[in-house]
């Protein structure tokens, strides 16, 4: 006689949707990544408006950031170069192959990237498996509230910190999906983080403050 | 003079996705996952139509392949048990809080879960951060044409060959995305690969043969 146990039919954590193990447990605090980092990154939306693929490198300590986008939107190709550096305040779009570099007022604050306070830990997972060395990945998801309404989900590392996915709900995209991959701690190339030389010391004539969601909804 | 070197503003393997750093390169057999495995995974559908978290076991040498699955489809929440013992081409489905259980006859072929060897390896990641002990994971991912058409992306590990997420292009629910978790090389209770006793010796009269699909498109 076959007795199939727990196992067989039952979940750790039924739940509504059933993938998502709920967990109110707020006594592990929210993390923050590495304050200086390199990483690229793959980005769709729901709807299929978007594709793209980044590098990024960000610096925590210089509230600098800068991000090398090429994708699709609306089925036109772009490419982003841009550079944040928000403790001056200011937004450099780069075109390296014409040498041209655009100065405008940054209107919006740094933000560290780091899992808030008040997100809910879903549950921990193996990525892979834990059965063979160099095979699994120990992660945990976070879930939490957008300021702007909807949800956002975010995978990192328990080690560390970083990064793995995350995903946004948006009402002009549906969920955006972005996976991370090729972290690397410590930043290879501080350069990318400086204005080419080719960047103009003034504003342009009549640049409106912008942060980087307004030159990605211009950019295509 | 600030001169920023390749990476600011190049990308390795630019293409018309951008993201998609195809590579035509066939030198890297395809692999299979180790025989006798255990792992969950969530899964949800482009359209939304489908969110599901299922357990399997898989046994590749017996195959035999055992998955508990709840989920919810077009708003209505289901639960799917079933095991399939492909060698004596049979799937029982069964409740196992009502103690029932049908015995059908099984339609398809066995297929070992296994990147085909006719994909294409888009490239190599580390998921996570290759920086420190225990932040990363090395992957490959593959790209291959569906038999019935579409398209598949799958990543699994580099060591162990682990699965970690495929998306599958359907015209029905538009891309599924899986993402595999806590994979186990073995099987903790290989009861859970026999039928339960409450399980009948005969065919249910009149059972058409069905496969795993078909009882998915009929549980809800």
């Amino acid at each position: 006689q076959v007795t199939p146990t727990h196992f067989c039919s039952d979940f750790a954590c039924p739940t509504l949707l059933g993938w998502a193990c709920y967990s109110s447990n707020k006594l592990k605090s929210a993390c923050s990544r590495p304050p200086l980092t390199a990483a690229a990154l793959k980005k769709s939306t729901q709807n299929e408006k978007v594709w793209a693929f980044a590098k990024y490198k960000y610096d925590a300590l210089g509230k600098r950031f800068r991000i090398t986008e090429q994708g699709v939107y609306a089925n036109k190709s772009f490419t982003i170069d841009v550079l944040l550096l928000y403790r001056k305040g200011v937004m450099y779009e780069i075109d390296r192959k014409n040498r041209t570099c655009k100065k405008s007022p940054l209107k919006t604050d740094f933000h560290p990237l780091a899992i808030p306070k008040d997100a809910n830990l879903l549950g921990q997972a193996i990525l892979g498996s834990s059965s063979g060395w160099g095979q699994g990945l120990l992660v945990n998801t976070w879930m939490g509230d957008l300021p702007e309404g909807g949800k956002y989900i975010s995978t990192v590392t328990q080690f560390g910190c970083i990064p793995i996915s995350t995903a946004v709900q948006t009402s002009q995209f549906g969920w955006i999906l972005t996976s991370f991959f090729d972290n690397v701690i410590g930043i290879t190339d501080p350069n990318c983080l400086n204005p080419p030389s080719f960047c103009p010391d003034e504003f342009e004539a009549g640049a409106e403050p912008r942060d980087f969601l307004s030159l990605f909804q211009t950019a295509h």
